[in-house]
């Protein structure tokens, strides 16, 4: 079992790093800082190294530890979360130079880059796979580690909302809510709050946004200047792509934010039940899952809607034909 | 114990009607329509009389059984869900008129207004009360019953984000799930829709938005002509007092809504941990929760906005007294 090949790494290990993908969102930051708790429950202190995060998830037991980087050139172990390959890692010279590697995610995506790799596609997140190794290691699990893995969990999910929430999720949040880990609190601080920034950009959204397809395509944008503006920081345009999909009778959610290099755009898009939205974005060079992906596109705004919007008419038309 | 009795009325009863608080929510309809279904599960026919509610519960199984009015004049046994007084009661005059009457509920503030109440505080939902019956009564929960009963589960919680939910809350979730009851379904056709009008109306509260007290409350209000421009369907406003109280900073948020008689606005309040908005609204004549209350205010949108704003500083002035 590949878990107790795990555990032998850790206890082995004298220096261990934890890395995660880069745009780290709740599932990220949560797994690196719940892994940090799970090697400090067997005797070892970890590096979690996060070069650039939400502040929103300062909230985190151990949110403090988390460096940018460290003096460690070659580590004994470093263990990836979360993260379904190695170009996404974030400061992936530490897992490259390490030893040892370990990877624990979620993704169907994995491309297994580890020298262990335990991965749970059907786990709705990665801190509901690390809840089921500290189960199989029958290790306690303290207020604060419940609440890593319920931060990862419930922003992962949405708040219990996506498929891929099964009972034994439901199973774990009871469990972890006997124990005083605080729920609430943690809805409150991730998905019940938006900074400022992430307020402004939202309404400049929402102003822009355009109806296709009798409505069932939605369309806006965030440019660099809206973002320097707004004094948007890391994390700050997260859950933009959202505001469209919820509306009634939507079935494709499109949402474009401009690049450093300015000539080309983020696409994020989200779809209902009837659109593949990764074979979309596969033909930009991207991917994702069926109904959440995203890919970069070259041009301006009204260069990369049309390219969009192209395809997205093609897929419904496909779409109506195979009904 | 009142469950008996109830058993008793209900399985005594040839009529029976189902009625619920005006300005139904999700677990108002949810309520209703589970209780249809335990009184068929206990071979028994009930009406359930909504005379206006907001079309997105029509996925509910039984939705459209929901009648509008009775040619009944005498009920056998009249049944109250989810609502605290006889007042907020819609069509009780069914109520008043029926032999018997049964009150359920889980609002700490229910007057006790039926011949036989049962009333669970502790419960995040009346929907969550009814389960309880049904383990009570060792009854079976179809697909179709826990549908109704996660709905109103889900929307009184927020998607179990609210204090109140339990272990026991999310055990039941589990227990349903694995019976087939499709809970991100549900999610997507509760909290995750937004009808067109309830877009709009959103996009004119986000750019009306005032910020007052360093960022700690928001103020931002609808008119009747803006709900007439939309088109708005009851229950469209749902949802818009939200939108200021999840800013990051913000304790208080105000949402004001001006009524059929143009010059009142009814007055809707959320908060953080700090302010007591149910004391702000009694001022008014109004009440509710510690954290979400409301009030009918006469005057124009300027006037309501200064008469509460005063308050609202009060009541800070006051917290900080306090520290």
């Amino acid at each position: 079992m590949t878990l107790d090949e795990i555990l032998k790494e850790i206890k082995n290990a004298e220096t261990i790093v934890i890395l995660t993908h880069e745009s780290p969102d709740g599932d990220a930051v949560g797994s690196s800082l719940a892994m940090r708790l799970i090697a400090k429950e067997l005797g070892k202190n970890a590096d979690v190294i996060i070069p650039e995060y939400s502040r929103l998830f300062n909230f985190l037991p151990g949110a403090s530890e988390i460096k940018k980087d460290s003096d460690v050139e070659k580590y004994d172990l470093a263990i990836a979360v979360d993260c379904a390959d190695l170009k996404r890692l974030v400061a992936n010279e530490y897992f490259t130079n390490a030893a040892k590697t370990i990877v624990i995610d979620h993704h169907g995506s994995n491309t297994m880059f580890g020298d262990y790799n335990y991965v749970n596609p059907a786990s709705p997140a990665c801190c509901e796979v690390l809840a089921g190794m500290l189960q199989y290691y029958e290790l306690n699990i303290s207020k604060d580690l419940g609440t890593c893995l319920m931060t990862g969990i419930i922003t992962d999910t949405g708040g219990f909302q996506h498929r891929g929430v099964s009972p034994e999720t439901f199973e774990l949040a009871a469990e972890l809510l006997s124990k005083g880990v605080d729920i609430p609190y943690i809805y409150k601080m991730t998905l019940r709050t938006k900074t400022k920034a992430n307020f402004e950009l939202q309404k400049r959204v929402i102003d822009r946004m355009e109806f296709f397809e009798d409505g069932k395509v939605t369309f806006s944008y965030i440019t660099k200047q809206d973002e320097k503006e707004v004094n948007a920081e890391p994390g700050d345009h997260e859950g933009l792509v959202e505001i469209g999909r919820e509306i009634e009778g939507v079935e494709v959610s499109i949402f474009i934010r401009q690049r450093e290099d300015k000539n080309a755009y983020k696409v994020s898009m989200r779809s209902g039940d009837l659109i593949n939205v990764s074979d979309i974005c596969f033909i930009f060079g991207g991917g994702g899952h069926q109904r959440a992906a995203g890919a970069v596109i070259q041009g301006d705004v009204e260069q990369v809607k049309k390219k969009i919007l192209k395809e997205v008419e093609k897929a419904f038309e496909k779409a109506k034909g195979m009904k």
